[in-house]
C-alpha cells in the first residue's frame, strides 16, 4: 500500500495512492492514521471519496511527528573513502516538525544562511508504540518508508558543537510524497537512492550501504525512548553533498532538488530565497 | 501568576496555584492553555474548582511541547573557570517529550546506563508563536520561567558526537512544578539555582551567569523556527555536575535530588533503578 497526506479544501487528509485515484481515508493525515492499531485493515479497506492522483498538493507525509530522529554518518562507503573509523553506535541529532513540507513544496532558503546543502535520506516511519525492541519487535514497528532530504545549514551546522541549528530551519525539509508499507519494498537489501540539482546528479547510491540498517535503528532508539505511530527515522545520507565539493556547492534560488528512492518515489522541490518582508 | 499541570482522576488538567488553593482553567495542560491568545485574562480570572494545594499530583508542566530547546556551555564563570573561550553562539540540542516528568516523580534510572548525572537548569516557556524576532518581540514571548533538570547519561551523550541520546531517556528530566509568569521574576538579573542530591548541595549559582539570557535565546532561536505557546528552552546549567568531580558521582537508587530556583520553587525527585521486566 501506498499512503499520503495531501491539502484538500477543508484541510490535510490522509488518502491511499492508487494507479490514478487517491481514495480518502478519513483520518487528517497519515501520522493520525497510524495512532489506529487498526490503521492497516482501515487504510486497505477504506472506500471513501475519490480523487485524481494527478495533482493532488502533497502535505508533509506526517506533518506533526512527535519525534523526527536523524542518523548522521551511516553510510559504509561514505565513512570508509573519508578514511574514517566505522562508529559503534549510531550518531543520533533531532529536527523540529516545523522543518517539514511536502514533497512538491517550495524549500525555502533562508536569508541568514548561504550555505544550505542536499542529503537524500530514506526515511523509516513508525506504525506502532515500541519500547527496549528486540529485532524481531523492532521490525513488526515499522510501518514503512518515505524519502527525506535532511536539507542543512552548513555554516549554522558547524557554528557550534552540536548539529540541531543547522538541521531545524523552517519550511527545509521534504518528507514524503507517500508511505510505501514494509511489504512492499526491502529497504535492508538495498534501494537505489539518489538526489539531483537541475537534472544533474550529485548523489547516487543504494540504501543497502547502511552502516546501521532500519531494524537495527529501530531497535537502538527503542532502548532509550519508545518510538510512536508517525514518528521518523531519517537514516543518513550517502557521499556527494556539496560542502564536500571542491570548490564547495550549495543550493541557490531557483534550484530544483529531486530526491529519489526506488519504489518510493520522488520529492521534487524548488529552492526559493526567502525575500525581505515575506516571513510570516 | 502560578501556574500548574496536574494529575486529576479524569486526566491533567491547569491550575492557577494559590495560597493554600489550586483553581481549575477549563484547560487540559499548560501546553493546551497557552495555545488560547487569552490565556493571561482567562488564567487570572478563572474562578472554576478548587483543589487543595497541598498533595497537588504535578504532571509535567508542559506534557507534550512541539519543541525542546536546550542550551549547552552557559554559565560564564563555569566556561571562564574551564579555561574555554566564550562561546559566539549558542550551543543548541534537543530533547524528545517523553523524557519530561513531574516535579515530585520518580526520575528512571536505565538498566543500559551507569552515569546519570544531574543538570539543574532555567527553562523558559514560551506563551505566544514568535519568528524572526527582535529583543522586544523575544521578550514578550516568553510566558515565564520554570524549573528542568536536564538529568543526562554521560556514557550514551558521549558515545557520539551529538548528545541527544544521553539526553532523551524516558522519564529522566522533571519539568514544573509550576509557570511563574515573566512579570513575577527577574530571571535576567539574577536567580539562585541550585541542585542538592539527599541534602548536599552540589550545584549552587544565578541565572545573572548566563552568558546567553533569556530573551537573546528566544531571538536567536526564532531566526531559524516559529517558536509556539508550550515550547521549552531550558537555558544550561552552572558547574558542579557529577561527571566533572573527582572521582565522577553518578545518581544512584534511592538517592532525592531537588533542583531549586529562587522564585520558581523546587523539584523534589527521587531515583529509581529501572528493574528488569518492569518496562512498560
Amino acid at each position: 500500500m501506498k499512503l499520503a497526506t495531501v491539502h484538500t479544501p477543508s484541510g490535510t487528509a490522509a488518502v491511499r495512492l492508487e494507479a490514478d485515484d487517491a481514495v480518502h481515508l478519513g483520518a487528517s493525515d497519515v501520522g493520525a492514521l497510524l495512532g489506529d492499531p487498526e490503521w492497516r485493515e482501515r487504510a486497505a479497506s477504506a472506500a471513501g471519496e475519490r480523487f485524481a492522483v494527478e495533482g493532488l498538493d502533497y502535505a508533509p507525509l506526517v506533518p506533526h511527528p512527535e519525534k523526527i530522529v536523524c542518523v548522521g554518518l551511516n553510510y559504509r562507503n561514505h565513512i570508509e573513502e573519508m578514511g574514517r573509523e566505522l562508529p559503534t553506535h549510531p550518531t543520533l541529532f533531532a529536527k523540529y516538525p516545523p522543518a517539514l513540507i511536502g514533497a512538491r513544496d517550495d524549500i525555502v532558503l533562508p536569508r541568514v544562511s548561504e550555505q544550505m546543502d542536499w542529503e537524500a535520506e530514506l526515511a523509516i516511519v513508525i506504525g506502532s508504540p515500541v519500547r527496549a525492541a528486540d529485532e524481531r519487535a523492532a521490525r513488526a514497528a515499522i510501518a514503512g518508508y518515505t524519502i527525506l532530504d535532511d536539507v542543512t545549514a552548513r555554516d549554522w551546522q558547524n557554528r557550534t558543537l552540536q548539529w540541531l541549528q543547522g538541521k531545524s530551519f523552517e519550511a527545509s525539509t521534504p518528507l514524503g510524497p507517500a508511505l510505501v508499507t514494509a511489504d512492499e519494498v526491502d529497504a535492508e537489501a538495498g534501494l537505489r537512492i539518489s538526489a539531483s540539482v537541475n537534472g544533474e546528479v550529485v548523489q547516487d547510491d543504494t540504501t543497502g550501504q547502511l552502516l546501521f540498517g532500519p531494524v537495527e535503528l529501530v531497535r537502538y532508539i527503542s532502548t532509550f525512548v519508545t518510538l510512536r505511530p508517525g514518528d521518523v527515522i531519517a537514516t543518513g545520507t550517502p557521499g556527494g553533498v556539496g560542502h564536500g565539493r571542491t570548490p564547495p556547492r550549495y543550493l541557490q534560488d531557483g534550484d530544483v532538488l529531486v530526491t529519489a528512492i526506488e519504489g518510493l518515489g520522488e520529492c521534487r522541490n524548488a529552492c526559493r530565497r526567502e525575500a525581505n518582508g515575506t516571513r510570516p
